[in-house]
């Protein structure tokens, strides 16, 4: 038998509890908007995932403007920019001498960790482990949430509803297939992902071009290395022992090449991350507004994926203020379109870093590859044009 | 019965009578070494076949330092850039502003008709109409080759062969199998290309993105134009009415846009080119130096193919004139190596530009390349990337 049904009202339902959804209700809170955080996964499970390291410019302004930026300036890490490198060659490209900004190593669990703390201080209703989460009368201005919480059924009844829910969450499918253009790639590599527990062998972080394929050293901390190696598509973990990971990290990576040495240390975390790019239009819908994640994916060569929800969210904050507070629709109707213009600026730096640095079938795309890597490291407008699109565009661009 | 053989001695045979061929000879001549030209076809044939139009800053200057200049410098037009344009947007790109180099306007066939005239006034040997021409020896400091003409076996030895013979000719073939790489791609679309007796409707050439497909407005003269169409490869050129071009070229084009007009007039010429992209390396084999599109073919799209002959020609007349003359190997020797940097770089450039433009089956792709002409327009960087490839590097890059 089940419970009787609980039904709520707030200004805005957030349906996912990850960085995009928990700023969003933040950034409402402070504007006086009260919302409901919904999300499938518990507490734990969310702030354990491993994600996005880099934040850019603008992604760290928003943050400390947000009253966030407190351990993110105490912890995180400013850098300058990134090493670019193939065969006998590295680059570096200063950021903050092209362009006059830099990025920020900070986790996205460390984001999501200051998010859930700043949250719950302030008394945010946040439901976890909610089953059967579904949207309805998105269409209308009376839209509802409902789900299975604790085996009791609920349904929240709002303004509007923030679909902030990931690839997997419902939001996306909301939005009618008569309504809605979905756009998507899917790349013919993957990459195997590491954490191991070793200071980082590099102060910046290294994208390397290699015949083998691309790899990756990043890093999460002064005692914590993230590296990454291409690999197939459908590579099973268990192919990849640790001697077999570091000897390709230093072959990828250039071991011993000018006297520079990759640390091996013992490694936490092992898995295969599929990449594609994924863009779904419009990103609003009636009341229904996605951000992040549920409208858009990209491969993580460029570093956008994060960076990306922060952006949407800071234009969905507002549009959702004036709509809920003053009836004022000239933002919310604006915000796909706003949105998209960034959203398409990165799908394609994206895909542009992701094509450049990960090798293929065919000989002449390596060359290609090389030729453009080099006129990238050699031309001042090559390395600004990388250098404008990894460290940021404004917020609004 | 054969006439009997006629063997001649000089230092370099050029093979092939098209701009490289002849402007090597011109820059040979300029420093007392002597050639002789051997062509396949008849003179008339090589003089009107029309192809590029564009010389990049630096073919212009070397023209002009050879005493080549004076036809050009009163007959063609220099142009400060280019439009880039896509649906109801066209922007200028300013590249005497972003980079200090303007291109000009300037055929092929008058390159070559100048070229002509100042190798005949100085009485340089050329054999037109020349049938069954092959290579000899080009490992050995002592090449030679033979051909037929007017029914009589010649035979040349030299010091050195250049191959300026095209994609047809016997030059590039002449490398072994297993010495040569070859990098080739073939895109999925041509150009039907036109010239018309009426003034061009643009100051400035017009490359514009269109979902029908690519579109380009070039310019011959005050009189005549020159447009091309992206169309499927295999297009038969009867397809094509002159209504149809026109009224594609409208459309594409943007007619009726901002008050901007398109003016049609009578077709002269009209004809399907296939692209691609192809190189082989390495560009010198013994005493064999491949020159132009027998080493190297890029599509038309960035205005690369003639500039890229000029630029590979202003390296080996020295490298040729040090082994002739002094018996100095060293710039011979590194010939290829620096050919190939430059190479490689318009090869990047011209397949940038062809798939930035030019439609394909994928509406991903579509999206990829608004967002690109979007950055490319808007970025100082993304313009000055764009006018630094086009209107060239310097000599010797």
């Amino acid at each position: 038998m089940t419970s009787p049904s609980h039904t709520l009202r707030t200004d805005v339902v957030i349906v996912g509890g990850g960085p995009a959804g928990m700023l969003l209700s933040h950034l409402l809170a402070a504007d006086g908007v009260e919302s409901i955080v919904v999300e499938a996964r518990s507490q734990e499970y969310v702030g354990a995932r491993v994600r996005a390291g880099i934040l850019e410019h603008s992604s760290v302004e928003l943050l400390r403007g947000a009253g966030l930026g407190e351990r993110l300036d105490r912890e995180g890490d400013e850098h300058r920019g990134i090493y670019l490198q193939w065969p006998d060659e590295r680059h570096h490209l200063d950021f903050v001498d092209l362009t006059g900004r830099s990025v920020w190593v900070y986790g996205q669990t460390e984001v999501q960790k200051d998010l859930v703390s700043a949250r719950s201080a302030a008394g945010q209703e946040v439901y976890y482990e909610c089953a059967d989460v579904a949207l309805h009368e998105v269409e209308s201005d009376r839209p509802a949430v409902t789900f299975t919480h604790e085996g009791r059924p609920v349904r929240i009844e709002a303004r509007a509803v923030a679909g902030c829910d990931g690839s997997f969450g419902p939001s996306r499918g909301a939005v009618p297939d008569a309504v809605r253009s979905i756009w998507e790639r899917v790349y013919p590599y993957s990459w195997l992902g590491i954490l191991a527990d070793v200071a980082p062998s590099t102060d910046e972080l290294i994208y390397a071009w290699h015949p083998d394929g691309f790899a990756m050293h990043s890093m999460r901390s002064a005692s914590v290395s993230r590296l990454y190696l291409q690999v197939p598509n459908g590579t099973p973990v268990e192919e990849w022992s640790d001697d077999r990971i570091w000897d390709a990290l230093a072959t990828r990576l250039g071991h011993g090449q000018d006297g520079w040495r990759l640390e091996p240390g013992p490694i936490t975390e092992k898995s295969v991350l599929p990449m594609r790019s994924y863009v779904q239009t419009p990103m609003r819908h009636g009341s229904l507004f996605l951000a992040g994640d549920s409208a858009h994916i990209v491969p993580p060569t460029g570093a956008k994926g994060l960076n990306l929800a922060i952006a949407d969210v800071a234009l969905l904050a507002p549009a959702l203020a004036d709509l809920v507070r003053r009836d004022d629709r000239m933002l919310a109707e604006a915000y796909s379109d706003t949105a998209l213009r960034r959203v398409w600026r990165c799908t394609h730096f994206s895909w542009w870093m992701t094509t450049m640095l990960h090798t293929s079938e065919d000989p002449f795309d390596a060359q290609l590859q090389l030729s453009q890597l080099r006129w990238v490291a050699s031309s001042e407008a090559g390395r600004t044009g990388l250098a404008e699109n990894y460290a940021g565009l404004p917020i609004g661009f």
